[in-house]
C-alpha cells in the first residue's frame, strides 16, 4: 500500500490511475470526506504535519509515501522515512524546492537559466539588487496559484508589498517579458532513468492555470532546449516520481525556468487520455521502482481547460449533463463540496486533430458545468 | 450517489469511471474487502439477496441504483426500485434475460437469429427436439464463463449430463458450428438513445474469454449485421445500460444470437484506453440519463488479453513489474486476494495499428503478470 500525503484533486487522480494497477492507497489529510479520501477505507486523519499517532498510523500501514503538495515539513518525510515508510520525493528533494530562495540558489548553480533574483529582508534590498522594475516579490515558501506573489512597478509599491507580505521570508525576481509560458512534466526514477511528456503551453490568469496545450506551439529548437532545462532542474534537485517544471519563453526564444512542483502537476492533467501513461501512473511507477510507461501523445493535439469557481457556496456541478453533450470531451470533476472564486473545481481535456478544435471542445465543455 | 449490487472487478472498473464524473458510489456486497468495495466508505455487507436491512440502507444512501452481475433475483430490484432507488437495468429487463428460455423466446419472437433451442425436462425431451447433436445443454439460470453448460454428443452423454446438472431448469440449444464469436456492447439511455461500440471478435477458451480483438476482423456487411441484431435484442428487453451482446458468425457469414449480459462486460473492456467514452463511463451515462458519449475507436487496432489464475491460493502479482517493462501495454489489475485456475484477475489492453501488432504486446505483457 502506498500513502499519500494529502486528500485533494491530485490524490484522487492518482488513485484513479492505482486502480488500475492493482496499488492500494491509503489517504493521510486533515479533514475526512476529501476527494481522494472518500475513495478509500485507509482514511487516516491526521492534526497537520505533527500528529505523531496519525503519522505512526500511516507508516504502520503502507511501505511507501508519497505527496500531493509541496507544503510539508520536510523533517516529517524523514520521520516517515525513519518509522519505514520511505517518501518519494524525499525530505532531501523537497528542502531544496520548498524554498524557492534555495532552489533557485540551487538550479542556478547547475548552470540552469533562471531570472535574475535576490534575497529580500529589507525594501532596501530591492533597489540595490539592481533588478529593474517591475519586481515580482515571492514568498520563499508557502506560495501557490499566485498566493503569497505579487508584482510592484516602484519603491512605493514595493513598500506595500512587504508590508501585506510581513514577516514571510521573501525573494525577488525581475519581471520577465515572457511571450509564452511552458511547462514540461518529467518523471524519474529511482535509479535516475527519466522520461519526459511533451512541452505544453501553459495559459494562466491571475496566476491560475487555465488552459493547457499539448504541444506547445513552439519550434523543435525551443521544445528540445525546454525539455533539456526541465530534465536539468529534476536532476538537480534528485528528484523521484513525477515533477512539473514551469518555463518563460521569451520573445528572442530564449529559455528561462520558472518554478517546479514535486508531484503530479495541473500542467500534466491533459495526459490521462493524452498520453499513453498518466503522469499519474507514472508517478506511482517512479514512486514503486517500477518501469516507466510510455509518455507519447495519443493524438496530434490535446487541450485542458480548467474548471474554475466563480463565486462562494455550495458546489452545483449538475450543468455536467450538458457539458457531457459535448461530443468528445473528456469531463473531470474532483468532487469538492464548496466552491469558491479560483478554486479548482474539475478540468476538460479535449483529443483533436489540432489545438484550435481541441480547444473549441473543452472549453465549450468547460463552460458547462457549473452551475 | 450511486448503488452496485457487487463488489468484483466490473464494479471497480465503474468506480474507476465514476471518479471522472464526480459520482460517488456505494457497493452492496456480501462480503468485506472486495475488489470495489475498498474503494468507498460506503461499502454495505448484505447477506445475500433477501438481506431487507442492508437493502433498506443501500436504499436510503443512493438515488440509482445498478449492478455488476445478472444473477440477482429480479424482485430484489423491484424492491429497491419501491423504496426509492430505481435499478437499471430494471427488474422487468432482468427477469427476461435472467432466464436463458424466456430471454431465447423473447427475442425469437421478434425475429432475432437464434440458434435452434428447446425446453428440456427430461432426458427425452432432448433427442424429441431435434436439434441433431452434439446439443449444448444450459442451465436456464445461473450460468456463467462456462459454469452450468454442458456440450453432448448422443444420449448417454446427455443423461450423464442431466444427472449432473440435476434438478437445475435446462434448455437445449442446437449446437452451432460457428466460425467465430464476436460481441457488441450496446448502451441504451432512459429515453431509448442508442449508442453502439465496434463489433468485437472474442476468442473464449473453455467457456472463459480470453482474447478480444476490436475491431472484428470481419466484412463490413457482417459489422453491420452483428450491429444491427445486438441493438434489436437489447430493445427487445428494455435495456438500460450497457449491455454486452454475444453472436456467432457462421463460415457462411449468418450471424446467429448467442447470449446477452445486462452489464459492463469482458468484451467491452477493450473501451477503456481503447475507445473515446469507456462502457463503464457509458453505463454510468445511461443509468443517471445523461448524454451518451462517443464510442469511436481511438486507434485502428485494439485488443484485450484476460490475465486468468492458473493454480489455487494467494494472489502473487508481482510481476506486474516485468509486465509493465512492454511498451504500450495498459495493465488492469482487479486486486483479488486469491487466485483459482480460470479466475479472472486483471487484463491487458494495447492499441496499435495492426491487430496482430496490438495481440503481441497485450499477450506478452499479460504472460508476465501472475507468479
Amino acid at each position: 500500500m502506498i500513502g499519500i500525503l494529502g486528500g485533494g484533486q491530485l490524490a484522487r487522480m492518482t488513485i484513479q490511475a492505482a486502480i488500475a494497477l492493482g496499488v492500494e492507497i491509503a489517504i493521510y489529510a486533515r479533514k475526512p470526506d476529501s476527494p481522494a479520501g472518500r475513495l478509500t477505507q485507509h482514511e487516516i486523519i491526521g492534526e497537520g504535519w505533527q500528529d505523531e499517532g496519525a503519522l505512526s498510523q500511516l507508516a504502520a500501514l503502507v511501505d511507501r509515501v508519497t505527496l500531493e503538495n509541496e507544503f510539508v515539513d520536510a523533517a516529517v518525510l524523514d520521520r516517515l522515512a525513519a518509522m519505514g515508510a520511505p517518501v518519494y520525493p524525499t525530505g532531501r528533494t523537497l528542502g531544496i524546492i520548498q524554498d524557492k530562495l534555495r532552489q533557485k540558489d540551487r538550479l542556478h548553480a547547475v548552470g540552469i537559466p533562471v531570472p535574475e533574483y535576490a534575497r529580500v529582508d529589507t525594501p532596501g534590498d530591492i533597489s540595490s539588487a539592481g533588478l529593474g522594475w517591475p519586481v515580482v516579490l515571492k514568498a520563499r515558501e508557502g506560495g501557490y496559484d499566485g498566493y503569497g506573489n505579487a508584482t510592484v512597478h516602484d519603491e512605493t509599491e514595493a513598500t506595500l508589498a512587504l508590508r501585506k507580505l510581513d514577516g514571510r521570508k521573501l525573494l525577488a525576481e525581475a519581471w520577465v517579458p515572457f511571450e509564452r509560458e511552458l511547462a514540461v512534466m518529467v518523471v524519474r526514477g529511482h535509479t535516475g532513468e527519466i522520461s519526459t511528456y511533451p512541452v505544453v503551453e501553459t495559459v494562466q490568469k491571475d496566476h491560475i492555470c487555465h488552459v493547457v496545450r499539448a504541444p506547445a506551439p513552439v519550434s523543435q529548437a525551443v521544445a528540445d532546449r525546454a525539455t533539456q532545462i526541465a530534465v536539468e532542474a529534476v536532476e538537480a534537485v534528485e528528484g523521484v516520481g513525477v515533477f512539473g517544471v514551469e518555463l518563460f519563453l521569451l520573445p528572442d526564444e530564449t529559455i528561462l525556468y520558472n518554478e517546479m512542483a514535486p508531484r503530479p502537476h495541473n500542467s500534466g492533467h491533459y495526459t490521462i487520455e493524452g498520453a499513453v501513461t498518466s503522469q499519474f501512473e507514472n508517478h506511482l511507477r517512479a514512486v514503486l521502482g517500477w518501469p516507466l510507461g510510455s509518455t507519447a501523445l495519443r493524438a496530434p493535439a490535446v487541450v485542458m481547460v480548467n474548471i474554475l469557481g466563480a463565486r462562494q457556496g455550495e458546489a452545483d456541478m449538475a450543468g455536467i449533463r450538458d457539458a457531457l453533450a459535448v461530443g468528445e470531451a473528456h469531463v473531470h470533476l474532483y468532487g469538492k463540496r464548496t466552491v469558491r472564486p479560483g478554486r479548482k473545481m474539475g478540468h476538460v481535456t479535449a483529443l483533436a486533430g489540432t489545438l484550435e478544435e481541441a480547444e473549441q471542445v473543452a472549453r465549450t465543455a468547460a463552460d458547462r458545468v457549473m452551475l
